[in-house]
């Protein structure tokens, strides 16, 4: 595939054909970019006034696949808006998936990404759930660098702030035939980002079965961006309860699966004294494979980590139900609830609303292992601390 | 909201604020339509050409939602490509529904469409599911209806030809965080049209239950977007294994709830000697509640159909399984299974694969209860029969 660590330096208008195999679509080629530059830049924003995905970076990174050429070459060009056929599929029948991915600066002054490997095996896996052209994450990633490094400058320094990335692909098949989308479109945006929520604040839940997050069978272990519009009017109706997000439950028994967007963990006190479990929902297809949620879980069986946070951590991936929860707190048990992803990285929570009932969690703001997890994950993602090679340099 | 039934003449850039409340956003007013033709028509392609959804008429309608000054004016421009932000809302989120309606050319010359109120009904709905800003579906009706009137020469005389409508409303709030959106773009688009399966030839269907479509607390009640693109893989894995469409399972007993993108229906013979059933899934929140659906359920009931079918009919919204279908087949009792819908009409299936095996419909084609549906539902909208108002004359 050439030297994808550099930014291409082909003309435009470059033949899009795979020209060692003529006859079959082009792949995408992050050696193929081509570069058009915005001919100013805009002013950085104090990083204050920062809210998430409000503000973007002077360019992006676009692609175009058609089913008879391919892939066109990627093209970095001046963010800006898109301009699409009205019967696209995107509009029509939905069949979007994205990602979201954080650059951080390190005290080295490298820019890094948090296992970024796993945010591109899922896009691959999203793509393919939906029925999209095949796209090679490994490229995508060589063109998220590219961006990384070309607005470098957008990334904040302070802790907690970010560069955050957003590689998208849409159906751009224009037809109303109720069909899988034989064309596409990607594209990579940046946007600098501060923390998600005020994280000292922490966020309230109602617990809510009659909306069902995701279903056996349905596409909630994917990241598509279907699963997300219908929590919005949930959504509005907690915050009119005075809750900030939604608990999704799910079943019968109530199980706990989801908050809002986000993974959703507890910390319980173990009846053998041998310190707490830390349990969230397994991965049985209605839960988002979160690489916060993944991480969180293998960091949890670290001895160092048991250290920071003064306790033994034994993480279970296991069904739970609010039964359990109750249960759990009536008896003092239920220590810490924490939301989890990549927008939010670690955050508590301190009530679920259920029942017409709160299940309080005790502590006035994030306890000792939601605080050595987030620290542990910003310590990484911020280049303090090698861990397993989570930390990828942007070369 | 003054006479909708004209065209509006009301010049480009008008306050698009509602002048009666200043303080609120504007309502979509039918009445503040701008006109900008195209300057070139299009050639009329031959009818055969056409397939479904591929050929758009010379002109669109669109109005755009602001949270501030609500709706802009609406506007008649020459159909062609929309520009947005590539953070919009429709693109990461979902969020965007849409309706098909037809308009005909009966033998008096008038341009009809069929119950258009309940499309209309059901869009607000779907808007108001996703928590997208609020619409008069009157209002968007009569936008219709002016687009029909601009357009009538797109209309095919053919019988079973017509002018296929596919009012949209897309999510346009440009930022990254998972809320509702606050802004939206509604658009319609106009595209002649032929029979969307050849009618003669039947549909196979193959029963899946490892992907579901809908989900009880989920949007399958609704027509939205994100419910049609996960449909495309199993879609696809039907036709490698020589199937047209997938019929969608649902639950441990294999309830039979929806064919590809349709409503289903199967035509059993009574135990009673009394005729036949005519059998779909109830309204449960996982069904569309389709207009043609309803439409056959009603036309069920009226003796003039049992006279036209040769039969007497027992319309049944009832929950049934593949337990079912298989014995009702074994028992030679499956007389009909007709895929049901906007686009299709009413048509024939005859075979279902399930389990390893086919069940098979009788008959080589469309049975007489399929055969007297379609007709009575293609004479309302063509306007050769009067029936309780259905058919509704674009002014």
């Amino acid at each position: 595939m050439g030297d994808r660590n550099s930014i291409g330096s082909l003309a435009p208008g470059q033949i899009s054909g795979d020209s060692a195999n003529p006859g079959s679509p082009a792949a995408l080629d992050a050696s193929k970019l081509n570069i058009t530059l915005a001919k100013t830049l805009k002013p950085l924003p104090p990083i204050k006034t920062l809210r998430f995905g409000q503000t973007f970076s002077d360019h992006m990174i676009v692609a175009t696949y058609d089913p008879e050429t391919g892939w066109s070459a990627p093209e970095v060009k001046p963010h800006g808006p898109i301009t699409l056929d009205p019967a696209c599929s995107c509009f029509q029948y939905g069949g979007n998936v994205f990602e979201g991915m954080k650059a951080y600066l390190g005290p080295d002054g490298k820019a890094r990404l948090f296992r970024p490997d796993m945010n591109m095996r899922r896009m691959e896996k999203s793509c393919a759930r939906l029925a999209l052209p095949p796209i090679d994450g490994d490229v995508v990633l060589e063109l998220v660098k590219c961006l990384v490094n070309l607005e470098r400058r957008w990334i904040p320094q302070e802790s907690g702030y970010s560069l955050y990335l957003r590689p998208t692909v849409i159906a751009t098949r224009p037809g109303l035939g109720v069909t899988a989308s034989d064309h596409a479109m990607l594209y990579i945006l940046a946007s600098p980002t501060g923390p998600y929520f005020e994280v000292l604040k922490p966020v309230s839940l109602l617990a809510v079965s009659e909306n069902v997050r995701a279903w056996p069978g349905g596409t909630g272990g994917h990241k598509i961006a279907g699963n997300y519009s219908p929590g919005f009017l949930p959504q509005r109706t907690a915050a009119e309860r005075g809750y900030d997000q939604i608990l999704w439950l799910f079943g019968d028994d109530r199980r706990i699966t989801e908050a809002g967007a986000m993974n959703f963990f507890v910390v319980v006190k173990r009846d053998d004294g041998d310190g707490v479990d830390l349990i969230t929902a397994p991965l049985d297809g209605t839960i988002l494979p979160g690489v916060t949620r993944a991480s969180c879980l293998a960091l949890a069986s670290d001895p160092e980590l048991h250290k920071e946070s003064s306790v033994r951590l034994h993480p279970q991936e296991k069904a739970y139900t609010m039964s359990d929860l109750a249960q759990w707190s009536s008896e003092g048990k239920l220590l810490e609830a924490l939301i989890i992803g990549t927008a939010v990285i670690v955050g508590p929570c301190n009530r679920i609303g259920y029942e017409g009932k709160d299940i309080v969690i005790p502590g006035a703001g994030m306890g000792p292992v939601g605080t050595a997890l987030r620290k542990r994950i910003l310590d990484i993602q911020e280049g303090r601390t090698e861990w397993k090679g989570w930390g990828v340099v942007c070369p």
